[in-house]
């Protein structure tokens, strides 16, 4: 890598996911351009003085050309999308993030962009028995939210070929750490906890794949930088019950009594296991994730004692 | 089906496809809307006093809402995208229209269209041995064509989902019959006989789907006022190679000599066999092909010399 010629264009750029992915992708040697609806402050986002900041609505379409045309991005980490807790799965949204999408790789490619990486989900795939699989486990979403993600997928390799660029496309599984989202599950529990609260959940016997928030960011970064293309896992490649996760919260804050599960009822259509099959990452780039679960759990919950003192 | 309120949106409707259409729609009680880029004219098109034509870019993004608002459809049949022969499997126009079929199902849903049949491809699925089958044969589609138009079946269901509307799309195989650009295989090689001209062709060892244009159009139809979900197969079920085609035609006008097979090179990434199962489309809607090829072939003839003479 010529130091000189990366430049990264980063959507999203304020959100739980892409925020992470700020710092090493300046580590990594890339000029950063990060792109948010929302005004940058101090408090809401780290503000490094090495990344660059522009003030977009990308769902205003018409505004998505100039942008590119100004920046010239060398390389493309896409990663905005709606991602409001519980509304993202069936929101309208999803179909005015995936128009902004398909214009966003169009124009990043029309004006000299080479490598493009979108954020995907493990909601693209059809829910089984199995890991999910690249090339394997079927492209079935049953959600607005995994449909448009795998039409913006399509979307990003249709434009990549086009233009002789090259793409990858990571499909995340159930990233946490510090930033998530409050009312999200293990924001929730441990936020409950360090109040003393109740917590309700569902029954909790539901395997998923929670992946740190800073191995995704690794991941990302690691991605982008490679020549892998296509889709490919971004997950622990580990299952774990929602009762095991939360009895690594209980473990440290103590209060398992606080914590009912059942008293939820379990949402339509809510899987028995969804969990990654991480080969590809494995294999094509040496990766593995860097924290144990017991570690991330851990420094989310130092994270959250700091904002919640 | 209550006649009244039946009113079906067009899109590509001076198209190969879509025109075809029109009169089966307005037979089958629909009032019909027909879009197209084109000014309609006499030579160009049926036109049909039954069927009112809005001539609208649908290219043109903004374009599209006003359109739809104003004739409020209940239904849609989106034929609308680049057709060019030789030219739509890679052209930057598929996500143009890509874009512009986003757009156009999301409007059509959000002002109050309750049912969308969308036009897709064959060349959405990994092409092998067998003979596709909806759900079974893999969507993996290998050019921007059917990149493209697999992210628009993605992005239908995804409108479709969010505003309990319901949708089918329809992946023809090869259409042919009277009206088809002149270029592609079956008019180039009637016109060139007609004219007793030479006819260069690759080895013609392939087999593919061809399908005649009216069974596609009482297919699309069909579907259309039917309940069928989700995507269906539109083919004859059955596999002819390029040379039992040409032998069909060169049996009724002479000229075998005239056929030069291996004359040209096999284009890349051609695929042996493309052939549709059309179970769903018989055991769902009963539908079998009306048109063997043989009559088929005899209609094209008869097309191509009444406007060659």
């Amino acid at each position: 890598m010529t130091g000189g010629s990366l430049k990264v264009l980063v959507t999203g750029a304020s959100g739980f996911i892409a925020r992470r992915c700020l710092e090493p992708l300046v580590r990594a040697g890339y000029d950063v351009h990060a792109v948010s609806s929302r005004a940058m402050r101090g408090d809401d986002v780290e503000v490094d003085a090495r990344v660059r900041w522009h003030k977009v609505d990308l769902l205003d379409i018409p505004q998505i050309g100039p942008l590119i045309s100004s920046i010239r991005p060398s390389h493309l980490l896409h990663a905005a999308w709606i991602a409001t807790p519980g509304a993202f799965w069936a929101s309208e949204k999803n179909v005015s993030w995936l128009l902004s999408s398909v214009e966003l790789v169009r124009q990043f490619f029309v004006n000299g962009g080479t490598r493009a990486l979108g954020v995907g989900t493990c909601a693209e795939y059809e829910w089984g028995k199995n890991d999910c699989r690249e090339g394997l486990t079927p492209v079935l979403p049953s959600t607005p939210y995994g449909q448009c993600k795998a039409a913006a997928c399509f979307a990003l390799e249709a434009a990549a070929g086009l233009f002789q660029g090259t793409w990858a496309w990571a499909r995340l599984f159930l990233p946490y750490g510090p930033g998530e989202p409050q009312s999200r599950l293990i924001p929730s529990v441990i936020c409950a906890l360090l109040r003393g609260d109740t917590v309700e959940l569902s029954h909790g016997a539901q395997v998923r794949d929670f992946v740190y928030i800073d191995d995704v960011a690794d991941a990302l970064v690691k991605i982008l930088s490679s020549n892998v293309r296509g889709a490919i896992n971004v997950g622990s490649g580990v299952g774990l019950s929602l009762r095991d996760v939360v009895a690594l919260i209980t473990a440290r804050l103590g209060g398992a009594g606080l914590v009912r599960f059942g008293a939820r009822p379990t949402p339509a259509g809510d899987p028995a296991r969804v969990v990654a099959d991480i080969g590809r990452l494995e294999r094509e780039l040496g990766w593995q994730p860097a924290f144990t679960t017991e570690a991330g759990i851990d420094h989310t919950i130092a994270a959250w004692r700091a904002r919640l003192v």
